[in-house]
């Protein structure tokens, strides 16, 4: 016999930048029993699967699929499949996961580039475009939504400004999708990959993708048939992809209508991410994004109506993230250790020049709502004053009830 | 609202080489709502999820934990991070993941050498040894058990054989671990990995890694920390791994004590993979190798009691599936879609070389049982008798029942 318990999760209200509590029909879905691989019911869920992700992501694109990994992977998969080593990409970068898309470019030996804009701010399109026409990159990769400073990077009218350019505009659109307006083909998106622990309210572990054709046309350049699966196999085209798990032109391969074995497609995690788009569906893409602005402003409003101070540029934050100062002479791990033991709701922590300056509180997916909202302000009042600090009795609940009550 | 149905998985027996239907006790677990990835109840199963696959390994290694991908990821993560460009690597190919082995290793830019055996059979470790000593290779990369032909490959005494080199081992257990002996330290196997989807009985999506100290060691030499998670980012060591998401160093950094963050863990799928361990070893290891020898024993007994043939050296095959040769006259997968539409159970078609010439039929994990065995095999009579093959009637469960009664 194992000497570890049976799994049986404590209480959890989950109030941080994601992983955010599942959605039930998300897990009822997971404990579903498998299927075969290519079992016509597991490969019409596969087709399935790819047509709720295209109406998602808002896109046309045949090639819109899943990635078997966590929203990273999605990134890697892009990344390592559009830039052979030598090309150039551009990153400008607001926050951490900028700096990963430079860091995953480096490692796959492209030439990058980056502009900065300090945590808290985003870029206006122009200085973009500008540093486009001046580094001419093959790639260009921005975070649309960067939990790491709360900030959401306008994107329309970046394709236009683009026209002229032959460049291919990647998007990680991980913490902001189905909470924040994403429109990749009114908005010329080349490739936009997501995961499921935002606000489309799953489980981390899978990584929705699309991939527009002039995209896929450059991946096939670069594809290669693995030996043995086939007896015609298919001589080099282009420089190979470094990864084979992560190779978007093999994806593409297993995901249509060949069906050429890769990997073994995660069925439990397809369950999920299927479940995830149905949900966002049922509920419609505008009606989760004016879901999530509202709770989201009620998060902001309550914070703000307790005292606290919230750090970035409002105007351009996410709507389901508030990066919350830290008060001076509060320890802020004390609180976030105070607020889950006291009363099993998460908040998070932050990252590099935020650490120990901010708490990021989230309202995604199955959490934005108003429950939540209002137990969060509620108890984090409570744990403030025991943590000495200066609140303003019922000015959280308060400031968040004059929101929704419009 | 969405047009897809909600998700009713098919009654399904799933009797091929892999994905097998999940051991409920999985499915429950995976159904659990999450928590946050740094809650102490998320990071005490992450210890307990290393602990519990130490004793699956039968290993002692410190870094023993779960790659957030299928099993596929594993094997890359393994290679990518051990091999850097221009480093010599060994496979030994005897069936499609040796292939793939050596299509990883290449993408990885090592200078691959191979030696091959013919489909259905394995190499001496004297083969293999020598092969070693004329190439010198840093990697000596593996497959135990192939499910493309069901060749169970003997590793035992060849650490011995190679005491004198400093190669370092691989071996892909994915198809092979919980129904096949294997002793990760006494075999003196430095990286292991495997998935869930075999004998482990849970869904693909998770691949369990051990890596030994002297692997861990040179990982390490090639860390980098990545920019934007903490301001004392270390200096380059070594030549950069050249994926992030599939990098040792920071997966140990991250599953460690100082819990680095990196992915995001895929709670989901944790909770699978201990299920899934906690579930091999309340039964324990050599009990389910046991009955993994036993149900694919009455399975091969049950085939060629049909009159059927077997395909491979029947001294090397592994307990857990059985590679079926097609009557002349029967048309493969006529009879694998009539198994499926009229009895619900899936049977496995073949790749490459094997392609239409056989089926294989696994016994494994949850599905190594008694009344699948046998439901199989009285379904198969009747599916072949109406292909119009020549079956024994009664011979496939007779020939099972023989075995069951000793």
């Amino acid at each position: 016999m194992t000497s570890s318990p049976p799994l049986v999760p404590p209480p959890r209200l989950l109030m941080g930048p994601g992983p955010i509590t599942a959605h039930p029909r998300v897990l009822q879905a997971m404990s579903q029993q498998l299927v075969g691989q290519f079992d016509p019911a597991m490969t019409g869920w596969m087709n399935d699967t790819m047509d709720l992700y295209r109406r998602v992501f808002r896109t046309a694109n045949e090639q819109t699929f899943l990635v078997d990994g966590t929203s990273r992977a999605g990134i890697e998969a892009a990344l390592v499949s559009l830039l052979e080593p030598g090309d150039r990409l551009l990153v400008p970068v607001f926050g951490r996961f900028g700096h990963l898309l430079r860091e995953i470019g480096e490692r796959c030996g492209a030439e990058v580039h980056t502009i900065e804009r300090p945590w808290g701010e985003v870029f206006d399109v122009e200085e973009i475009t500008s540093a486009v026409a001046r580094v001419r990159p093959k790639v260009l990769a921005l975070v649309q939504g960067d939990t790491s400073t709360t900030m959401n990077q306008p994107l329309a009218g970046l394709a236009e400004a683009l026209a002229g350019d032959d460049v291919i505009v990647y998007c990680d659109a991980t913490a902001s999708l189905g909470g924040n307006e994403l429109a990749t083909d009114a908005w010329g998106l080349d490739v936009v990959t997501a995961g499921l622990q935002k606000c489309l309210g799953g489980p981390s572990g899978s990584a929705p993708i699309t991939v527009s054709p002039r995209a896929v046309e450059l991946v096939q350049g670069r594809r290669h048939v693995e030996a043995g699966i086939r007896e015609d196999r298919d001589t080099a085209r282009g420089t190979r992809i470094a990864s084979n798990y992560l190779d978007l032109a093999m994806l593409i391969d297993y995901w249509g209508p060949r069906r050429l074995n890769h990997h073994t497609e995660a069925t439990t995690m397809l369950y999920g991410a299927r479940e995830c788009a149905r949900v966002l569906l049922d509920e419609g893409l505008d009606e989760s994004v004016e879901r999530h602005r509202l709770h989201g402003a009620a998060m902001l409003a309550g914070v703000q109506g307790l005292g606290l101070s919230v750090f970035g540029d409002q105007a351009h934050k996410m709507h389901n993230v508030v990066a919350v100062e830290i008060p001076d002479g509060v320890d802020g791990d004390a609180v976030r250790a105070g607020m889950l033991t006291d009363y099993g709701i998460e908040i998070g922590t932050s990252f590099g020049p935020l650490h120990g300056r901010v708490w990021r509180i989230g309202t995604m997916g199955w959490n934005a709502r108003r429950d939540a909202v209002l137990t969060t302000l509620a108890t984090l009042e409570q744990v403030l004053r025991e943590a000495g600090a200066a609140v303003t009795a019922g000015g959280g609940t308060g400031a968040a009830r004059e929101v929704y009550a419009g």
